[in-house]
């Protein structure tokens, strides 16, 4: 029988989903598979590789194209709330997609990436700043999500954590960086017009 | 011999250095001290407890008390810059820090934030409004010394990455980041007056 990829990428979201991100081995997804450890060379090349293409079918539901070309502000918002939800919607979900792109491997966080820069451009920012101001924003968004989720999955396992601010309503917590985000880049903008 | 906490702390700090984060492990911990691993937990209670006090130990080199308090800007862009330079002068210390910040486990990472807050309040930020602004800014160091980190370790295992804006100087960049977070509150202070 064939291995295409896709099916490769769909097991490997499933074992992520149920065991996370530290059980997700090659080994074990070939087992899975029924295959030899070998036969997933032929689709990936290292685990980095499979790594970012799982990255990429977690950030399926973010829809690029629908950030408003019309207003900057909003854009950035609704890219950056679907982020989160999508990495909200798997286990280890922004641990993944954080390792992905450090690693340079996920094709979809370079499209979020440029459609952030293009928002910070549109907001009058020049263009090498821009990306700068691009990843700031990613920076932000899956730092906030990774906490997140260690603290709902830690939560789910019984520990303790230290209760804080944390309790308050999450979107609204997110939101606000957001805005404090959205701000920088204004004031950046007039400073270099 | 009797087990001292600042000795377990030492060893596996050093550990971490050897081998990283997924391999610091109780067990072995346990093999390295020539201890059994139910002496650890007579100093902790479990793993999380452990890793916090290795952040605190990555830590010790933050020296939050330094922060002018004179001018919250100047404040927080030293205390930042001293934290991404203790993260990185340890193996993966950005994840370590990271997790331990999440479970709620890091003091010196609780008393960061306690001074990121007050920086916030001295710019004019309310309160509750202090302490999410000083997370924004957690978050964004956390997340881009995280990624930097990242990089490092992957560049000097021989991995081939994405080349980006990256290769630019990434202190300048840190600073640009920090720069947009520092306008975004000035922008907040002043609404909120």
């Amino acid at each position: 029988m064939q291995l295409h990829k896709r099916d490769v990428v769909d097991v490997a979201t499933s074992l992520l989903d149920d065991y996370g991100m530290a059980d997700l081995s090659m080994r074990r997804l070939a087992r899975e598979l029924n295959v030899s450890p070998g036969a997933l060379y032929w689709h990936f090349a290292n685990k980095q590789q499979l790594l970012g293409a799982v990255a990429d079918r977690v950030l399926t539901a973010v829809d690029t194209a629908s950030a408003d070309p019309g207003d900057w502000q909003l854009g950035i918002g609704s890219l950056c709330t679907q982020l989160r939800d999508a990495l909200l919607s798997h286990t280890d979900g922004a641990e993944l997609v954080s390792a992905s792109f450090a690693a340079g491997q996920s094709r979809a966080m370079g499209e979020v990436l440029g459609r952030l820069s293009a928002a910070a451009r549109e907001a009058g920012v020049g263009s090498t700043q821009a990306e700068l101001a691009a990843r700031t924003i990613v920076y932000y968004v899956l730092g906030f999500t990774a906490d997140e989720q260690s603290r709902l999955q830690w939560d789910a396992a019984g520990a303790d954590l230290v209760e804080t601010v944390w309790d308050e309503d999450p979107s609204a917590r997110f939101a606000f960086g957001l805005r404090l985000l959205i701000s920088g880049i204004s004031v950046h903008s007039r400073s270099d017009a």
